[in-house]
């Protein structure tokens, strides 16, 4: 701790604080009344879109996501950030480039700053075309690295992962740590070789769950990093991020001192915790650290999958089994980090192949991805493994967007019938299950105001 | 992080675990089935007795303390520690020297390994009587030291009082933080000079009401701390200590690496979980961290205890006035650390200088504060304001405790119609409202008992 450095926080609250507490749920009237403080704070940036938000806003809430972009650009004046699932956008598949394109261009229309880019297998490719378009805006691409733990995750291939994207072209880079299986000095030493091999910033992003991210922070702040993620105390903590109050307090008085306002962050942390009263019953998470998240290194929903799966087949006693099962199936994966979708494909195989025997059965997304349709993993798949799901396919070896058709034209016509702005064809080529209904209901409503609108005005005017 | 050095851990589930979260009423039916597992651990010492527990037993659980701890002791072979607040005893005010002395002989014998001996003012006078009984019966003697926070509590205060403490005698020292206060930073400074000047090992413990006390933690083991204190998760976080998992898991693979095992620990959380189901209406912490905790550096409850004493004066709206008067109080009583019982001492008055003028009125406590019966405060009070507390009245100057009539003959002879054993008279010392009706109550059961046996005995040889 050599010369005075504040250490900068981005806050996550309107997006990955709800996302992991709320289930996604959290709607625009709850975030506006607060805005204008959150504004005085002085956050390096808030994260309030993208991730699960955009296909919850049409799916749960009847909220269009462009306009609570809109809205919340007319709100506030700190830097906003989004989460951009590369390749995947906001959705949980690759998407064509021109969807990818045309979703970048429109969001930094509607006033999007800061672009956090990741990929479930950290194959840069998926970020590539990301990065190169959200540049072309004229807006931050930060880059991400998903944190995971395995043989051939060791600091060297952060550093390359890193240095590869640095090159191509990201203005920063994030240490994405979904799980909050990151300890302290893993975090130290990743964050550590950076700072002293990159140019660009670097931020941290660690989830709570097992209760060490405070501590990661602590030894990344020592090691250098610029900015960590944090959430207001009263949506932090369990499944989210460490609370803002708490790194402040922390700081306060070391040569990081964030220099952030505890009191003004006080009253924030009172609306929200008034809001999430609304959303109770989607207030699930537990209140105490989550030790599986530490033994066996799967994110907290993984754990819950196998017994809700496992229930069903009545071979709840098999847990131990699928617990043995998983790591061989991953490594034999080529060690994916456990995210949505990576987490889904391979606990699923680990439990077919116990229940099943090895491999006699696959789901159609391991096959594509023994087929190379998500990506390159880590480390090179288990070629006989491979050959005992896809038999002889030849997988491919390019990037999986490019075999992809244009989306847009036919989400154009889809769209026609609703359409009130260019934005809405997005919508509908991202989601096209949830999309088209959510703008027709809009439109009903629209229309039902228009006639209201015109009944009254013959009241006015008999005619 | 030069050398291997094992951090050790003290497990508090059973003592502040459930004084923090459940009210201090968790029965000794739900520790015993988990006993033999948590011996396994490999603890170094497990904190079950002292603190609030022992007035709980009698007062909420009409459970025998002195039963507590025999079967506890049968139960575990991990050192067993209690908290013993100085002269206090496990009360909340001076007992004479030879309640205390009996006290500490008698717990000795019934199986008490560690005392941690503690004084709300840091008064070393109020702790010297108990070291010495303690060394004298072959038990180990752990000073405390508190920690607030003030002008006159800086590093050279802690150094003095830790080393004054181990002079006269101290096994080893511990630091104090009720109330959570302690950032990672003034953690490593106190811990990493006390390693210098100290020969004896050194302890940390945290409340983690603010959140950073896992942080706290990290900077003391890079300062060289011996042990720390954590509960099991299921009972951890909130007003509690940090998490026993996530320290372990935090430290994994370092050279301060615990060594204890996870799976192990998972299944004791799993025990508590299920317990602390059964405490749900005493189980009232908030999920999340409490920033006027580190704004005011008040404990928690001080902050409850405001709105409840100004709301039953219509006055709620003067709260900030009170919370700008609390410091100028602290500081005119001497900067007592604010702990049970001066937290309340200096609240209480702070309230009445806001509603009545300044001094115009003070509780029976505040004038025995200045009349010296608590010890002597941190730094001198101000001389002009204990005028205008107690006038002319010239404050004492001895240890308080040495102005005590011996305590034991009277409870002696009160225990008298109830008592079973020795202990059954310390018990009454202690507590003369609530021993003898818990005593007498225990005898009526057991008659009740013996009538019952009696009565089957006349069926089986009918008179
Ligand atoms: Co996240
Ligand atoms: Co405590």
């Amino acid at each position: 701790m050599d010369e005075k450095r504040r250490v900068k926080i981005t806050d996550t609250t309107m997006r990955d604080g709800h996302q992991s507490l709320l289930a996604t749920r959290m709607r625009i009237e709850h975030m506006l009344p607060i805005c204008e403080k959150i504004d005085q704070v002085g956050f390096h940036s808030l994260e309030v879109w993208g991730g699960a938000t955009f296909d919850s806003c049409m799916r749960f809430l009847n909220e269009d996501p462009w306009e609570r972009l809109r809205i919340l650009r007319r709100h506030l004046k700190t830097p906003l950030q989004m989460l951009l699932r590369g390749q995947n956008v906001v959705g949980y598949k690759h998407y064509p480039d021109d969807v990818l394109t045309e979703f970048i261009k429109k969001t930094v229309y509607n006033g999007l700053d800061i672009f956090r880019i990741f990929d479930a297998l950290n194959d840069v490719r998926n970020m590539q075309k990301a990065i190169e378009v959200v540049k072309q805006e004229g807006a931050h691409a930060q880059a991400t690295v998903v944190y995971t733990i395995s043989p051939v995750h060791n600091v060297e291939y952060y550093v390359k992962t890193a240095k590869t994207l640095e090159e191509m072209g990201a203005d920063s880079i994030c240490l994405k740590d979904m799980a909050g299986i990151l300890a302290p000095q893993p975090a130290y030493e990743i964050i550590k070789e950076w700072k002293s091999v990159l140019k660009i910033p670097v931020q941290l992003h660690c989830h709570y769950t097992s209760g060490m991210a405070a501590m990661a922070y602590l030894r990344a702040i020592d090691a250098g990093v610029d900015v960590i993620d944090c959430a207001i105390s009263t949506m932090a903590l369990q499944t989210s991020q460490p609370a803002v109050e708490t790194m402040v307090a922390a700081l306060q008085g070391t040569p990081y001192d964030t220099g952030l306002d505890l009191k003004l962050l006080t009253e924030i942390a009172e609306h929200f915790k008034e809001v999430r009263k609304h959303y109770k019953e989607f207030d699930v998470a537990s209140k105490s650290v989550d030790a599986n998240v530490m033994i066996y290194q799967i994110p907290g929903g993984m754990m819950s999958n196998f017994i809700s799966q496992l229930s069903q087949q009545n071979a709840l006693h098999r847990l131990p089994e699928v617990l043995e099962e998983l790591p061989r199936v991953r490594k034999e994966f080529g060690y994916p980090p456990l995210v949505t979708p990576s987490s889904q494909i391979v606990g699923t195989q680990a439990v077919l192949n116990v229940l099943m025997g090895r491999y006699k059965l696959a789901t159609n997304e391991v096959k594509q991805y023994m087929r190379g349709f998500y990506g390159q993993p880590p480390a090179p798949v288990d070629e006989e493994v491979r050959r005992m799901i896809i038999g002889d396919e030849e997988p491919i070896t390019c990037r999986p967007a490019d075999l992809l058709e244009p989306g847009l034209p036919e989400a154009r016509k889809e769209a026609a019938p609703y359409m009130q702005k260019e934005e809405d064809v997005i919508s509908v080529a991202l989601f096209p299950q949830v999309a088209p209904q959510f703008l027709k209901e809009r439109l009903a409503k629209k229309l039902k105001v228009d006639l209201e609108l015109a009944a009254q005005s013959s009241e006015f005017y008999p005619a």
